[in-house]
């Protein structure tokens, strides 16, 4: 059974993917917005993971209709939550399993209960949170277990997470200040650097 | 690292054990009020599993409170939740990580996301919840991959679990009319057979 996990480079779908490794073949699947090469560090870190990786390019409108959102709410969680709704629909059209690395503390990006279910039963797919159930200090420790990660700034695009692509296309079109604006500042991102120990524990 | 799963020997809490065990030594734990050896079904299906199991008495009062919430309030839902959490209290007092097989789509037992982190701050545990991130269709699908299991119904006492136990003490003490009119009819518990496939996807 193949899983498509939603992925970002970070530690959080990095893990999901890993939690998710001895019960189906992991593809890591990153959408992007159309420019920017934002999927490069994607690319790297997926390899590093040892997973398969591939990109998948959104429709044009859906960065329009999040920069509207941003624009018109002045707060990033709608537009986060409309990007990331639109990627788990775009994986569900064409993979059974579709996963990705929200957490149990996560509110955005956040698909509800009703949404959830009508998804799943609308495109005859499996919507798997791996770290649903996992707390983050759990996380933390878990993923310190099993990668090397470093923090970086937002401001940096470290990632090829959705915030950081929509930070960068926000800056594009309205300048620095717009996005200092809207986002929140200090907003850090980790980036995988190095997988540990690749055998699992029942394989010692 | 070490992880205690509560344990019924259902399919839920069974599949969260094997969701865990590439990822931590796993144990298994069943909660018992201290009469009516409930636990055999648990200790039997542990077996059956292929991991350690161990049974922990309930302080008596807890079968005392959760009676008297079930008489009082007329529906199982507050003595299940009551007794779900002493169980995972009971756990984290003496487990650094403590999993149960809660679900997504589980409204009963449930613990709330500040008590949860009440619960591991106070006592330095993390608590687990391996199946929340899936749905139960996604659920039954993983279980059948890995085992065999039968349904039955509520009334034989099939499992391990809270409910089970309840129904039974409730039983005793107020006779069978009383437990119909708390508890639902045509309920049912499921009761694993059989491990299927002992091997992991990366193993073989």
């Amino acid at each position: 059974m193949k899983a498509a996990v939603l992925f970002s480079g970070g530690k959080d779908s990095a893990l999901a993917s890993i939690l998710l490794e001895p019960f189906f073949e992991v593809e890591l699947v990153t959408l992007d917005y159309g420019h920017h090469n934002t999927t490069k560090t994607a690319e790297k870190t997926a390899e590093i993971l040892g997973f398969p990786h591939r990109t998948v390019l959104f429709e044009r409108e859906i960065l329009e209709e999040a920069l509207q959102m941003l624009l018109s709410t002045g707060y990033p969680r709608d537009a986060l939550n409309y990007v990331h709704r639109c990627a788990v629909e775009t994986l569900a059209q064409e993979n059974e399993f579709v996963a990705d690395g929200t957490k149990r503390e996560d509110r955005v990006p956040m698909i509800g209960q009703n949404e959830v279910r009508s998804l799943e039963d609308r495109l005859g797919a499996h919507y798997i949170r791996p770290l649903a159930g996992y707390g983050s200090k759990t996380i933390n420790l878990l993923a310190s277990n099993y990668m090397e990660f470093e923090m970086l700034p937002s401001e940096d695009y470290p990632a090829s997470d959705f915030e950081v692509g929509l930070r960068q296309a926000l800056e594009e079109r309205c300048g620095p200040e717009t996005v200092a604006e809207i986002f929140p500042t200090n907003h850090m991102h980790s980036r995988v650097i190095r997988r540990k120990g690749f055998e699992h524990k029942n394989q010692r």
